[in-house]
């Protein structure tokens, strides 16, 4: 049978939930695969329908959600009850995308002569990729869990989703995915096909998702070791499918010798609070800052070591980030950091830890420094030159994002970090901080390997785009083009023969 | 050193160009690094001009380049002057696709409240990737080789390209690239960056290409086993990168009963034509057609077989493909198909093989019968009952694209095999033939494995986004941000604040 662990007591007690076997895998990609038409035949509107329900329902379950999760994850009401408003939030971004439809990409090229020659007719857009496979992340028991993010691109685009549950959080996807399944089933006959979304438990049920051949594509955040593990199932597949993997990621922080002088305390209060948050189980947690030499560099770090000091301890979410926590911690002392502050021992049983600030040189950073540690942490690297910065960065992994905070007159150096840091991540940060993702259409959540290893995001309306395949009818009648192709549609925004023509225009 | 063979003769004799070492492409590839920013920079107008001078430089180059390709590959100067047309059309499409801007995806949301709270600035557009490497096919020595389409939209995107020579026009590809040379050098001091361009030889240096950190994608057309040694390569990697594969495609096409005895002569006309054309060697060639059973589909059969019987050799580009040719159409008689029809055998030297015509019973198809055969070949499965294909389409492999010749009074017919063949294709053709990829705003090249190997495109100008990745600056003074992500621009189409607002409109 499958446990759950409190983290603030450390005590696993079993559930009534057990393992799922590889033949109930085989039985519900089945029917994933059997849903996939009747799925996409629903339509933009129809699915529409259904993720606003699905929010609505995530609302309605929310005592009971953030109580199981909390009891689950450590992370605390507050936390939790702004990470299920955001869960919820998504699921109606993506309705509201649907509605609008763009994403759909539709394009017409009229038959016509063109400089080679007499061109056919060409209607493309984008269509359902399949069924897609979902890994929960332990850090994001909702939003980037059953009820996360991923879930709601997938089932936007028109994808089934097989759903695996992680192991921190059993009863909490439990209970997000009855929630999601009792918006789905809908209400006279106007639900999801029977197949839509799919629970499953365990190792052998997650390999077998990743391996199995209805699977279309693979969504994982979650630890390098194990989106490895994953990614060797799917380059083993006879038909490679997209990985989408978010893994590793330090998002550095840079601060200039003018923001250090100028906002000393600011920023050392909210890279603190950045680092801290959560426990610093955040993949865009700051796990490196740059400071300048130098007394208001020295201020910088005073501060900081102040807060720590005094930092009560953060429970951690499981036993295996504790202990990576206090093993990465070893091994970046043992790489040359040093312990500048440590907060109080913890007095209590479970995973929790105190805040660690550890020090080194900029000029002496290694890759070993650079190691991503889960976990109220940061490596603070103080420099002399900002070429020192650009150097330390050449030794470190990319990232998800990185961040900059200078003065106004600071211009040249600003766009020189900026060239610096560019090339290495997704994100690029002035005068804030990583933590705290906003979730709108401009959004992009993505970078180099191994922060992802795809061009593709997954925060934001375009996470969609992961879910969906380019398709082009040629010369086709009429009555097999989906409406958004026919002539005279003008619900959704089209490229009409190279000109995008706005919603509710230039019907031709 | 490297030799050159002309199909029609078989006889080779040597070139005066030898093959790139490793420490060669090492040396190329930082070149191409250190011009990622100067390209990036010479922003899209720069790029759209350097990309018309290719155009204008391979038209100036036509008589040199179309007979050395002619020696090199057989195909016949009325095809390859086709052929560079559309080459120097697609560098002029890309220019415009530059030009027009919505490639990027600009978004921009403004800082404000959200229902999550009070949400920062972000601004997004898709940035080049890095060094491409694009590797030439043997059977489109202009439009997929140096001066091809990857090439083309790599450099709209502002990617370095390393090129792969294809071993079967050596000539031609150093030809195509002196002429691509001399346009990005450009004027005056406005070309392209050293190293924007490079062109390699042999196998060593392919391998290299692929697993050189510089490199950030890579782009191929080509074999399935081939694209698998690639394939593997990336996988090794220890930072995987994406890998464009279009690799092997059986493109089926269905002829419905209504079409056999309404347009008898002309679907016979036509799928020879399209079978035959270019010897066969396209990757999109209908290798597989389904005729009725009974006298109207026994009619078509008997007007291939005539021109089948009287149709004249074809060369094949090489040697490789011609003993494949010999050797699969002998396994595809073991699996059972027989020879309906078969040319007069060719009287001359080279790689000339004639046409063949094979058949099957639709009900009897296996796996083993649907093997991809390069030249003009076709196997003619018969069927009873339209269930019949639809069952045989399950064993085939998927494809690029499929086909349905049918009459207007039989759409039931066509809507049941639309929904039968669409998920195993890229693109539907309608009463035409899947050759002849026109090359336009609306067109999608790719399918599912093992046609190609993601959802991406290598022909018309979505083919750019392969090679970009998306980019948020998030609260970034004006002075860093691209000029098409200020507030006022409006030189292209961007996405403000969730709604898309087009060129010249809407400026905030």
């Amino acid at each position: 049978m499958i446990t759950t662990t409190n983290p603030r007591t450390g005590a696993s007690s079993a559930t009534d939930v057990r393992e799922t076997t590889v033949a109930e895998v085989d039985d519900l990609a089945a029917r994933a695969q059997a849903a996939v038409g009747p799925l996409e035949r629903l339509g933009r509107d129809g699915r529409a329908r259904l993720l606003d329900a699905v929010a609505e329902s995530l609302e309605a379950d929310r005592e009971e959600l953030v109580r199981v999760a909390d009891e689950e994850t450590g992370l605390g009401e507050k936390r939790l009850n702004g990470e299920l408003s955001r869960a919820a939030f998504q699921f109606g971004l993506f309705a509201q995308a649907l509605r609008e439809g763009s994403y759909l990409e539709a394009a017409i090229d009229h038959a016509g002569e063109t400089p080679l020659g007499p061109g056919p007719d060409l209607r493309r857009m984008l269509l359902p990729i399949g069924p897609v496979a979902v890994f929960g992340a332990s850090n994001f028991p909702f939003a980037f869990s059953v009820a996360g993010g991923d879930t709601a691109s997938a089932l936007a685009a028109g994808c089934p989703v097989l759903l695996k549950a992680h192991d921190s959080h059993p009863l909490t996807s439990l209970r997000s995915y009855e929630a999601i399944a009792r918006a789905l089933s809908g209400t006279d006959g106007d639900g999801a096909p029977d197949g839509t979304i799919a629970l499953v438990f365990g190792q052998d049920a997650a390999g077998r998702m990743v391996s199995h051949p209805h699977v279309r594509a693979v969504s994982f955040t979650g630890s390098l070791s194990t989106g490895k593990v994953l990614l060797d199932i799917v380059n083993r597949r006879e038909d490679p499918i997209p990985f989408y993997g978010e893994l590793s990621s330090l998002n550095p922080l840079v601060v200039t010798p003018g923001a250090a002088k100028a906002r000393t305390d600011d920023i050392a209060q909210g890279l603190f609070a950045s680092f801290t948050g959560s426990g610093g189980q955040l993949c865009t947690k700051p796990g490196m800052a740059f400071v300048p030499a130098g007394p208001d560099g020295d201020r910088v770090v005073d501060r900081l070591r102040e807060m720590t000091e005094t930092g009560s301890g953060h429970v951690l979410l499981n036993k295996r980030i504790a202990d990576a926590f206090g093993a990465i911690s070893t091994r970046l002392v043992d790489a040359g950091a040093s312990v500048a502050a440590r907060g109080p021992d913890p007095d209590a049983d479970g995973f929790v830890v105190p805040p660690v600030l550890l020090t080194t040189e900029a000029a002496d950073l290694t890759r070993e420094l650079t190691e991503e540690c889960f976990g109220p942490l940061v490596v603070v690297a103080r420099y002399g030159d900002v070429k020192e910065v650009a150097r330390a960065f050449e030794e470190m992994p990319p990232s998800l994002t990185a961040t900059v905070h200078a003065e106004d007159d600071e211009a040249d150096l600003v766009t020189e970090l900026t060239r610096v840091l560019e090339p290495g991540v997704g994100r690029l940060v002035y005068n804030g901080y990583p933590t705290g993702v906003r979730v709108s259409w401009a959004q992009h959540h993505g970078g180099p390997w191994p922060s992802t290893n795809s061009q593709h995001t997954s925060v934001g309306t375009s996470a969609i785009r992961r879910f969906l395949r380019p398709f082009v009818w040629q010369s086709a009648p009429e009555a097999v083009l989906p409406e958004e192709l026919r002539d005279g549609y003008t619900g959704i925004a089209r490229r009409v023969d190279g000109v995008l023509v706005p919603a509710g225009a230039g019907a031709r």
